[in-house]
């Protein structure tokens, strides 16, 4: 017999990202009570994150009351059962066992763990700008650089889960014969902090888009890193003849960058499509990690 | 009352491409049962070429007796009610009303008209290398370049029906200072028969890559067109992570341009998709148009 009123229900949802972590809790209907957020510290690598999280996590679902019912994650990279692919930015990442970690630390059996952006793209069909979109295209500018496809209302996965991975298009002329730099390289948020120390420029990849707002060496340095990023996004739109793209994360929110890609894709594309910064600032994939949970 | 008997029914398909066109009668399952080819000569224009092909088919259905029930057609580019986006290659094309032409001359309701890629999409689905396949990429490799995506079985036409042109890709280190060239200027079997007459090689696309089988300038100068090619393919593999890529075309049957693409495709991918030619050699937009009339 289950004792448990709907009404007490909480859902946990968790979005892990390379530079932050966001944790949610929901109530039955996935609708976000409360949040907090804390740094990944990547580069002292996964299982403490994964640790803090959890800790984090276990204190926010004892505040708040209620019986914890489900829980939603959402990781960078491809999810497999015993472990996470193309996940570089956090050092021992590719190895954790997500859902166990979770059922195990927590102590629920109802978890459901997705990518991060096909995590927001859920968020954005259901409560977001993809609701009345399609297809529709999310487009992520954090830590690393990644897509999201909707088609139909849902999420396309793709055939191993890897769909939406555009960090790894090749750029540079001297492709295939030299392999490197993939997109990552050349625009992600860790690429543009990269570059904002080579400038001498304090700040990461926001100072680097503040100093970029006037002419000069720093504004043809970040023009040249847009057009390369939207040289892959004229081709995914070109495959996918999207009705909107949606934005979301940290770089994402800098009004140059935004305007540049715009005014690149009008440029380029015989139907531009839509380009919209998500509803949802930095919270999509924490909210989408909430629909998760209320699915599992 | 229709007097009709299902199994007289005839169905018209059409495949209008910009060097050949190609009409096909099949049975009410859409099942092949004579087919004709004839060139397009699209330098004389839209207008003698959709006669031509109109005027055989009326004498094809005649041949084959039977009533004709419905007909469908395949196009290339954006299929609008009165005209076509993105068909270069044929002039005039732009301005034809296709279904209310076929409708006038053959005397019948159900025309159904696609983008040809789409239709090819549809064939492979149905009864092609997609039937086991999802996500499915398809890339027609004709007089253009273009490309088709399916999703859960079924063709994803995109917002405006514009789905898979990437022949409007942006390739060259210049873009978007300066906007060419396109990738169906560097990859497209008119880009390589252009090649092949300034190599002052005879035979055109296919005379190229026979010529290009030992090492030598010739090998160089194609190798590096299928380079700009198979950059965008890793584009919108890694957008779409497809399970199968189905090639068609008359340049997809070359087997150097084939292994490159796949060679490429393997070093570039994490998770490279499987790569094989359509089974229906240069048939799959007129089967695909079968199918159509099937549905229509």
């Amino acid at each position: 017999m289950n004792l448990e009123a709907p009404t007490d229900r909480r859902l946990l949802g968790i979005d892990f990202g390379g530079t932050k972590m966001a944790i949610g809790i929901g109530d039955a209907d996935g609708r976000l009570l409360v949040s907090e957020r804390l740094p990944t510290l990547a580069a002292r690598g996964a299982r403490q994150a994964l640790d803090r999280a959890l800790d984090l996590a276990q204190k926010l679902v004892t505040d708040t009351g209620g019986t914890l019912h489900a829980v939603g994650v959402a990781s960078p990279g491809v999810i497999r059962e015993d472990g996470i692919d193309l996940a570089p930015n956090v050092p021992g990442w590719e190895s954790l066992r997500l859902a166990e970690a979770v059922r195990d630390h927590l102590g629920v059996s109802r978890v459901q763990v997705a990518n991060d952006l096909n995590a927001a793209a859920l968020a954005e069909l259901h409560r977001g700008a993809l609701r009345d979109a399609d297809p529709g295209l999310v487009i992520g500018l954090g830590t690393g650089v990644a897509t999201a496809v909707t088609v139909n209302g849902a999420v396309v996965p793709g055939y191993r889960g890897a769909a939406g991975e555009i960090a790894y298009a090749v750029t540079g002329p001297d492709w295939p014969a030299s392999p490197e730099p993939l997109l990552e390289a050349d625009f992600s948020g860790r690429a543009l902090d990269e570059l904002a120390d080579r400038l001498a420029l304090p700040g990461g990849a926001a100072g680097l888009c503040a100093a970029a707002a006037p002419p000069g060496p720093v504004r043809d340095a970040l023009v040249a890193r847009v057009d390369e990023l939207a040289r892959h996004v004229v081709t995914c739109c070109l495959l996918l003849d999207p009705q909107r793209i949606v934005l979301v994360g940290g770089v994402a929110r800098d009004d140059l960058v935004r305007e540049l890609l715009l005014d690149r894709l009008s440029r380029a594309l015989p139907y531009p499509p839509e380009l919209v910064l998500s509803d949802f600032a930095q919270d999509a994939a924490l909210l989408g990690s909430l629909t998760l949970a209320a699915q599992a």
